[in-house]
């Protein structure tokens, strides 16, 4: 079954062959090429699809992503289009996506309770496993936007100063990991000074995509009192290429799980929801973890909120992303550190090998499905890495 | 003595009436009109000094930074050009200046020891005030680059979760804070996986601005354990316009305190050293601090070694700050947090006036000097802010 049928319609940017990068939107096992069909129409705004990058389009706000979706629902079901659209189909398996909007800042929140947690058991163990805020806000910090990569490209195994016995020492990470997260895509800005309303949610977002937010465990360890994570995360993280708009969302809808102590009032709105998003991760080709989205703690409107209530801006192209994902059967967490408890148990593989964190080689794919219209399941397509062995120091050129 | 002579040839971008953003670079208390110039001298690269950012200039390189030297060096001497340049300048009174680059990443290093010390002491009374990790890396965390602005951009009182007697609520920062910084801008990327060593950092650096990065005191305690600042920072961080070039600083070179421990291979190089700028705080118009760059423990080329020791790229734009500039002296500091010992010793102004953090109305000015060639001075021009009320929230819409 298609990941991408027509209640779906999201959006990349591809290349086929040596053409240029241009938008795209998958459907069924094939992509409109946009770009083409835009010019094709004489559509007064076919600038936007032919760029290299999503930002123009998402700039353009709700009143346009709602009429692409209109015009993409005629263009792929009426039979006045066909010749015009099935001119610009091209076989999924033919093209290249591309990193699909240029992130502008990259922000992760921390918003799952049973990953805090168990982050909080394996990291701070004795004490109490969530801190003080996590019930007040939701935690999140700034990662970096220039190594935000599309899936697919290398990961190259991070070095860094890590504990060696008694001592520290630089070198390649010895618990490189994941994290399988659930990312939101701003198209419209807002002004600086200004904080956002949970309710205004959808007037800002225009979807989601998946995010693998590779981690180095050691590195981080030893560096995030007191600033936070840096290099422990800054090396990669990789997003799928096909943004899903919120308007294909609306069946995933689900309330999210009750929140007490009640949250400030500037973290609540009219509608609260969070999405049923089911992901699976695949390591290797093996399934080892189904973490539910549904079950996290705070909603993608409420982390949005919280961003911004501040008084920080929004620009077009920021990223936030929900922190990994993680249930509350061991089979939904969503970390290698979770998943073989911090090291202790490592997972058995059903090809008679076992991982504690990831080996050079290593393929990590994480998919997720949620329910759509009229009984159809609207797909994310996958974010894809393969960890290629760490590089040798560049040490005094 | 205009900060702007002519062995220090800063750039910047600037509006004059209403024309478009362009280059410019001051000289004296004019600014000469890049844009303009190129264009009457029909320079083949033109088009890099008439664009609304130095981003196309910066990404050109030091073959190229180095020849714009030389040109302007000769632009404002030599005796041939006398006309057309004169007809391009344009006092500097009379022109806004704008944020110079996109910022790409921002990232806020800690490389004061003195600073660090005395937030420990501060923050984690009774603990060690340095973290085991603090004299072994540069610590650095990213900050939001969508609130870097620039110079005079109006500093709106943020509103957070801060602790109000044993409860925790919503509402406007108590204890509104500045950091008095050194920003470094990166010119040429790097490739992603691949660390850039010590010595390379003139190879990627262009220059060095002024950096204030606002601090909601009370919002950043509540908020920031385990992942480090993130609302405390994010509201706003300011920058001075002209970007003044590392060639400028050639004999501002120090060596660095003494690092013990020694750190490891890959934050060491041939030529380890940082700069003498001497900053002054101005608090409504009055000196309240002098804080000593060259006190740094970290050099700037360690921190991007740093930045870039995980394989992170590095893009046109990015920007990295020192983190608070603090020397040993109690007027050496360069925080209120310091400055009135977290709010316990409030500082006297000559107007009869008492400080501890920041009231609205209030301006902040941070300079810096920095000794040139032949017994010039090398200024940096200023950073400016005045802080706004806080806008009531934006709760329910």
């Amino acid at each position: 079954l298609s990941p991408f049928p027509v209640t779906n319609l999201p959006l990349g940017i591809f290349t086929a062959g040596d053409g240029p990068a241009r938008a795209g939107m998958p459907i069924g096992d094939m992509v409109l090429d946009l770009g083409g069909l835009a010019d094709d129409l004489r559509l007064p705004d076919a600038g936007r699809f032919a760029a290299a990058t999503l930002n123009p389009f998402l700039a353009a706000g709700p009143a346009s992503w709602a009429e692409l979706r209109d015009r993409g629902t005629e263009w792929l079901t009426a039979g006045r289009y066909e010749q015009p659209v099935r001119r610009r189909l091209i076989p999924l398996a033919e093209v290249t996506p591309r990193l699909p909007f240029q992130v502008a800042d990259y922000v992760d929140f921390y918003a799952s309770e049973q990953h805090a947690t168990n982050l909080g058991r394996l990291l701070r163990p004795g004490t109490a496993p969530l801190t003080p805020n996590w019930k007040r806000l939701p935690i999140g910090y700034h990662g970096r936007a220039g190594t935000v990569v599309v899936s697919g490209t290398p990961v190259v195994r991070p070095s860094g100063l890590r504990k060696v016995g008694d001592d520290v020492a630089y070198g390649p990470s010895e618990r490189l990991d994941i994290e399988a997260e659930v990312g939101f895509v701003v198209g419209c800005p807002s002004a600086l000074g200004r904080p956002v309303p949970v309710d205004d949610f959808a007037a800002h977002v225009f979807g989601v995509c998946l995010v693998n937010d590779w981690s180095a465990r050691d590195i981080q360890a030893f560096e995030y009192v007191p600033l936070g994570p840096f290099l422990g995360k800054s090396f990669a993280t990789s997003i799928s290429p096909w943004v899903v708009p919120l308007a294909a969302l609306a069946q995933a809808q689900v309330p999210p799980p009750g929140q007490d102590p009640p949250p400030d009032a500037y973290l609540l709105g009219k509608d609260l929801h969070g999405y049923d998003l089911r992901l699976r991760i695949l390591l290797n080709g093996h399934e080892i973890a189904r973490p539910p989205f549904a079950a996290l703690y705070w909603t993608p409107a409420q982390m949005l909120a919280h961003l911004t209530a501040n008084g920080a801006a929004l620009r077009t192209g920021d990223l936030y992303a929900s922190g990994t994902v993680s249930g509350a059967d061991q089979d939904q967490f969503g970390s290698l550190m979770e998943l073989s408890w911090g090291g202790q148990r490592p997972l058995a593989l059903p090809d008679g090998q076992t991982r504690t964190f990831l080996a050079d080689g290593d393929e990590v794919v994480i998919t997720a499905e949620a329910p759509g219209p009229d009984g159809t399941r609207i797909g994310f397509g996958e974010v894809r890495g393969r960890v290629h062995p760490a590089v040798a120091a560049a040490i005094r050129s």
